[in-house]
């Protein structure tokens, strides 16, 4: 994993510092960068006429910022530069079964990134956030496949958000009724995983066979996502 | 499925209304309502002290209603009967690697659902969705796991969204540049499906060994989810 040369503790703001199930916070810079490299999909939250708008998203992440892209027409990515916007990151790993509905709930591991995001002008930095998204969620692809061309560049915007507001929430483990009085009832308690994996590749109904699919693809099949 | 009541075609609003990618909008309803049942995890979008934020939370859908609980000290949920929300539920099924960086992109299902919510008061009432929001994640633990007592529901609070304003997207299928130039690149082409499925239950380190998972948990092992 790179080096993040921001403070290794994550800065405590009025939006990140966490009022509730405090046990389950972090305050720890390399668990928000493990929960963003095991992902490539956000929720992108952001005020459009007065309205929140929660808009799922591909993002990237280097050790400095998430970036976004979309086309010039979209109403959330116009809006989010003259605005604060939340990007949250969230992975579900399974089912928490109490003893009690009460202590029902998700094992997760969450991260709220919070700032007002910069468009992205600079050619050499937008090609540097374009190729950090292309290989968030299909590594090897930058170097494999058909570079942007100059028009499709200037079709794209390039958000750039920076992490040092951040706030990351992971819940593991057992249910919490296990040492009240709830223990004693004979209800199976317990948890039950839930984990992404990679299924074989399909290839395009227009690709010639002779075409097959490069190892940094193959080699994903059947591997697990964050 | 259950019968729905509302409108089988989604009503277009100014905030639902598809302005781009329209071939990835639909509405239909039952696309709604499969969505909404295929997963137990939204992105709860509101509106606090100015800014958005988006925090992951567990649903309950039924024909009319999503359904929240939380804590009564949870400043997003306070937040919420005062002002629009946008709740987002979404699906990832899969990586499009095109011939183009350009083109790449991901297969999905999304729901967006707009509204004020209204809190839960009417004790009938908080109970039934108590149940929808436990069923949805966790069928079969409302019969099998202990009750909530009135204290926990006391402390609960609960909130129900209309499903009237709704969006939905859907992306599926092969890359988009099959029938363009790139199609004659030496470049491979297609899908890397995502599956996500349950793994086996872990009991509890607390609990007896002489108490087993009941069926209805055992039977989700290795069923997928979404």
């Amino acid at each position: 994993m790179k080096q993040n040369p921001l403070p290794a503790e994550l800065p405590g703001t009025d939006r990140t510092r966490h009022r509730r199930l405090r046990e389950q916070g972090s305050d720890d810079r390399g668990a928000l960068d493990a929960i963003l490299g095991a992902g490539f999909l956000c929720h992108f939250g952001v005020v459009v006429d007065g309205h929140p708008m929660v808009v799922p998203t591909v993002y990237g992440a280097d050790a400095l910022n998430l970036y976004f892209h979309g086309s010039v027409a979209s109403r959330s990515l116009v809006a989010a530069p003259t605005a604060t916007v939340c990007v949250t990151v969230t992975h579900v790993d399974g089912l928490v079964l109490a003893r009690s509905v009460f202590e029902h709930g998700v094992n997760y591991r969450s991260a709220m990134i919070y700032g007002t995001p910069r468009v992205v002008t600079d050619p050499t930095e937008k090609l540097a956030a374009l190729r950090c998204l292309t290989e968030q969620s299909a590594p090897g692809q930058w170097d494999y496949a058909r570079r942007p061309s100059r028009k499709e560049l200037a079709a794209t915007v390039l958000l750039a958000l920076s992490l040092e507001e951040a706030s990351v929430k992971i819940r593991t483990g057992d249910p919490d009724d296990g040492d009240g009085p709830d223990a004693a009832l004979p209800i199976w308690a317990g948890t039950l995983p839930l984990v992404t994996t990679f299924g074989s590749e399909r290839p395009d109904a227009a690709l010639p066979e002779a075409i097959t699919a490069p190892p940094h693809i193959t080699a994903r099949v059947g591997t697990r996502l964050g």
